[in-house]
């Protein structure tokens, strides 16, 4: 179909139901040796397990076979949209990232410190990996930057990582990145690849310029480039598609961001841990109809490669998943926005083990949460952008399609 | 690809092979209690059982994650087309539900009657609701209407609704309704929503303003409304995608009506219950290549919610499954077009158990028919329009593609 979207904004309707995605990122992992256990299939979760037996189970693919997604798109996937139709820009995924917001007369920029020497050519495209503390106190020194027109925004990330973002009227991403991906030779110019994108690419090199003239004295990072420009992407907006009053909780701030592209509420005072998050839940329990709760750390310890650690944490998410269910939600969807193995301490393209609970679904019986029991689940082997609609669909906000 | 129709076109063969697509309407369900068997599992089907032993099993999705659908775009689904890309307007599935013929120069609407003020402005749209016979009444009245260069043709469906046609060259569906949604303000006009449309809208509201004047002293049913115009779908045919003489058997309207649609003979007289049905296939078992035969009340008696009473009929339809068997069909389908649990009372947007049986099938050797055994079927979780396609190719009716 051109655009499911279309259907939905048809079909859906609006209801007094509760809807609950509760994402731990990275869920899905991996058997550290032959033969053994996942880490969702070691550890103890009494309580997963018994709503497993009233669920029905499946596995989800964030974007497509063997596509490992980062955050963003894997976020967007869960949320309805398909990752390849709704590329989000890498500039607009920093500044979110960072929780810094972005509208529909904004650009946003990832920007790097590197090193030149005296003929302007970069030595080092990383600025030496400066600390984040001297990072910022650049960024401080950028703030002073005033183009004619525009609002610049520019706040240190990590390590030699910035932001950029200019607000205003008339800006276009259809530009070039300034890093030339090699060193012995000077930054790039910014371009314009559309005629539109003129102006912006004008302000782009004065803002260079002028920084060029500010960090002049301060090596190693006495440079910038900027890369990623990108723009608002516009994504059609849960009240809108889905009727939805959606609220978002998360510890970090890129998930929030991602979020509130989709048009939720993110709530605040942004919540510290997994008991803070319930708690806003059930404090704002009658305001809304659909709360996407993220659990940040089964991702990290994924990373770090702790087999162990990613286990105690599913653990702990299982031990509070009574106070969840107390809330008495009408559907309630368990998942990861992709798999981050310990056994490769990264992202992977594996699918995601997938629970949906709802007084309508058709129990699969099989009690027990895991890789192998969702691969037998009823819900079978889905994209991750159709659990939305089912889940709409449970919660009876769902029109009958045709007579 | 742009069109699967253009392969299947290609690929397709004619064979003296035949194939039973035997739908029970709104077959799949759900457990009544948490734990519980769906009506599929709770009936006692020892015929079912024995042949999903010696078949492949898989679940069906109708349209797509989420949607529950309509009785036309269900059986589209299992016809072997996509019912988002393919879809049927109101009026002509209104015509084809009360045995209304529809061709390349029909267009169909709705009709409402409504009751109107001596200002002519709409107080009740529904008439008061009156029924069927006052409806019939009025009906009688309009066939008396005359417009130009068209045969008009009047029918009434059910109380206060009834169904008009409009037969001639040149008519366009590319019209407005009138139906102003609304009490306190009269009908629209018909209006055209392109050029192409104009003297189709002027018919129309011709024959309304007739309408207007017959009905006067007939309150409360006094005036009426038209909506959901449509023109013929101009579905791809049966014989010419799939090389296939097909024959539809059903006993409501509905059924036939979509069936001819896609180019199927509808087989007369029509059939009163099931047994009549397999006396017509096998009446005219040497005249066609595929049986579509329609089983109603699964459907019916879940939209009842009544769960022993589905059991019933699907225990019924499985006592007759050795007289389809003796028929010896080379491929035999058994799916519903949807899903419609006694629990819910109404259409779902479950996915549906689905048994294909043929000499060349791949058997799961699983003993049982239902929902949970067809999640573990070695057809998959499929979407309902790739059920032929399949059948045909275990009909050995599709050639290899490529070198």
């Amino acid at each position: 179909m051109a655009d499911d979207f279309d259907l939905y904004r048809e079909l859906t309707t609006t209801a007094t139901t509760k809807i609950v995605l509760l994402v731990m990122d990275g869920l899905g992992g991996l058997p550290m040796q032959p033969g053994g256990p996942t880490e969702l299939e070691a550890a103890n979760t009494p309580n997963l397990d018994k709503l497993a037996e009233q669920s029905s189970l499946g596995l989800s693919h964030p974007v497509g076979p063997g596509i490992a997604p980062g955050s963003g798109p894997g976020h967007l996937g869960l949320f309805g949209y398909d990752p390849i139709t709704y590329p989000v820009g890498r500039g607009v995924l920093e500044a979110v990232g960072i929780g810094m917001e972005i509208g529909p007369n904004d650009l946003a920029l990832r920007g790097n410190f590197c090193t030149v020497d005296n003929e302007g050519h970069i030595i080092d495209r990383r600025a030496g990996r400066i600390p984040t503390e001297e990072g910022a106190k650049r960024v401080a020194l950028l703030k002073q930057i005033k183009l004619p027109d525009v609002e610049t925004t520019v706040e240190a990330v990590q390590d030699y990582r910035f932001c950029l973002r200019l607000r205003g009227e008339g800006l276009s991403d259809r530009l070039t990145e300034t890093d030339p991906q090699a060193v012995g030779v000077p930054p790039l110019p910014v371009t314009a690849l559309a005629p539109e994108a003129t102006r912006t690419a004008r302000l782009l090199n004065d803002w260079v310029a002028q920084a060029r003239v500010i960090l002049h004295d301060h090596p190693p990072a006495n440079m910038v480039t900027l890369r990623g420009p990108s723009a608002d992407p516009s994504l059609p907006k849960y009240a809108d598609v889905f009727k939805l009053r959606a609220a978002a909780i998360a510890v970090y701030p890129m998930y929030r961001g991602v979020a509130s592209l989709v048009g939720m509420d993110v709530l605040k005072p942004f919540p510290k841990n997994l008991d803070d998050e319930l708690a806003m839940a059930r404090a704002k329990w009658a305001d809304y109809d659909f709360f996407f709760i993220h659990v940040k750390y089964t991702d990290s310890r994924g990373e770090d490669g702790n087999f162990e650690a990613k286990c105690k944490i599913i653990e702990e998410v299982d031990s509070r998943l009574p106070d969840l269910l107390a809330l008495n939600p009408d559907v309630l969807v368990i998942t990861g926005d992709h798999s981050t193995p310990a056994l490769l301490r990264q992202h992977s393209w594996h699918p995601v083990p997938l629970l949906l609970w709802s007084k309508t679904c058709r129990p699969d019986g099989i009690a027990r949460f895991g890789e192998r029991p969702c691969a037998q689940g009823g819900l079978g082997h889905i994209p991750a952008r159709h659990i939305l609609p089912l889940a709409l669909a449970h919660a009876m906000r769902m029109k009958k399609y045709g007579a």
